[in-house]
């Protein structure tokens, strides 16, 4: 809830009105500061309606992130602990780069309500407009070999696709190796930075990009046909601070888990969640197209496809696309 | 040859005086600017022997890297074809990171005089005083899986190994993954500093530092133990700009090497290069001291030891002792 008096009067008073005499008396300032305050709070996307005789009444709130509401939605030791709520930025993965190199510690979190430059994978852009999305970075510090970084990305995937999945019940899956789809379109993308010093990871930032409450119009007409938010798969708004602290929550339970047991575990959570998964794919790479039946993962997090010559071929990078 | 008329009239005529008289006619300028000149040029490093009624003649040059002298020495098509060469940094490392973030391309190289904050593995700091040692950072925008990085970590050790013993005769060798020491101790460390995206390397920075013709007087005692240089290995003075070319030679052809045949071939010529192999060592690691005999590499470039039980361990990090 902000500091401002006058926005937690009518907070607390939901559907009534309350003069605007009332107002400036139970608050010590003038009619004319009132009628100022209001008309900040409509720039901020507070919406009022005022009666004469009657006084002011809010009719809607806008849907911005609160840090108290983002906190109390974690039941983390870390992850996401130290938070950073910023209104608009050029790209939260920069934000968080920034930090990292000055030291933040592992688990820092940067959220912002619009980027104006956000990244997607292999330098593209991602629509990030303010308020109905999450645009998120998230710092680690794992002690692990640089190898581990493909299995951080896939681990990634599948915690922010079991936490849409329990707090939205849309039926997301993976696409190799971090996209969320839903029937196809894309709902969430992720990108994983990794910086390491010879054979050991430094830290990674893990950029999270969630569309929840986007709607048709907020879409530019090229995008509607392969992006969809969560809002139009279920029909309904989402919270987006219970949607960021399942994220951490997920994220942080099966990351202990792989510390403790390794990539086995996750990787059997991939492959349930995977859309992929026996079906004939297409994976265009750098040294030309690859099809097959994709099998599942190796234990390094390659994804194993079964060639048309029943050849077993490891593919470390490149982009999937269903079909043959 | 620097674009000066004096130092070159000088150089030209080596162990002979020039009378100022001759310099001032020779070069259209008045005594006083010649004697100006003269002592810019000591404070830079260079010596002259003053006397009078017969002039001055150069006796020392200092050993400062000439741009067409590094360039000369390389017969690469990229790597160090884009040379930087400055007097005095903080650390080419962080001076290449910021080219990398701002698009510059594969085989660009960044070579340094001196370093005021070398940096050495594990945020360790790296002696690096004026013009007696190679202190370079090599950018590489390889398109290869992040998982390969500490393959490249390994070559790098290969590529500067077999320069320094064809252009000195000094008889280094390899501790895993990447110092090169002589007698047990350090001559040269190199640092790879990787940047990956999800699956893919998004650039590699090479930092090889080199200790060339340091003294004894140069290193503080503490690092005498521990350290030397090729000079005190050979007795010789060794020319920089021969031994960097002869590093990027080595560099380029082993990098086309590994991306044609994958890291087979450099893993044999490492082992072949190894102090370690087939001895008894101890691997300090965040999990704590693992002991065995180095058995060589694994296919990823994991350290195979057999420890006194008989088990095969593969080390993906650590500090490597020679030593049970």
């Amino acid at each position: 809830m902000k500091d401002n008096k006058l926005l937690n009067m009518l907070l607390q008073n939901p559907g009534e009105y309350i003069s605007g005499e009332e107002i400036s008396r139970r608050l010590g300032i003038s009619r004319t500061a009132v009628w100022k305050q209001i008309n900040k709070l409509r720039l901020e996307g507070y919406e009022f309606e005022a009666v004469s005789r009657k006084g002011y009444r809010l009719v809607h709130t806008p849907d911005k992130l609160e840090f108290t509401a983002v906190i109390e939605a974690m039941k983390t030791n870390s992850f996401g602990r130290r938070l950073k709520l910023i209104d608009v930025t050029t790209s939260t993965q920069e934000e968080m780069r920034l930090l990292a190199e000055q030291g933040a510690p592992s688990g820092s979190l940067i959220i912002a309500e619009e980027q104006t430059s956000g990244r997607g994978r292999q330098g593209r852009k991602w629509l990030s407009p303010p308020g109905k999305g999450i645009w998120m970075s998230l710092l680690l510090r794992p002690e692990l070999p640089l190898t581990c970084a493909p299995q951080l990305t896939l681990l990634c995937a599948v915690a922010v696709c079991r936490a849409i999945r329990a707090v939205t019940g849309v039926d997301a899956g993976i696409k190799w190796p971090n996209d969320l789809l839903v029937q196809g379109r894309k709902v969430c993308g992720i990108l994983i930075e990794s910086v390491g010093e010879d054979e050991l990871i430094r830290y990674c930032i893990a950029g999270i990009g969630i569309d929840v409450n986007l709607e048709p119009e907020d879409y530019p007409p090229e995008l509607l046909a392969i992006a969809t938010s969560l809002k139009m798969e279920s029909g309904q708004d989402c919270n987006r601070a219970v949607l960021i602290g399942a994220v951490m929550n997920e994220l942080e339970k099966l990351y202990e888990l792989y510390v403790e047991q390794g990539f086995g575990p996750i990787c059997h959570l991939w492959e349930a969640l995977s859309i992929t998964m026996g079906k004939e794919i297409t994976v265009k790479t750098a040294r030309g197209d690859i099809q097959g039946i994709a099998e599942g993962l190796d234990p390094s997090g390659a994804l194993t496809l079964i060639s048309k010559d029943g050849q077993r071929i490891n593919i470390y990078s490149g982009e999937v696309q269903l079909g043959g």
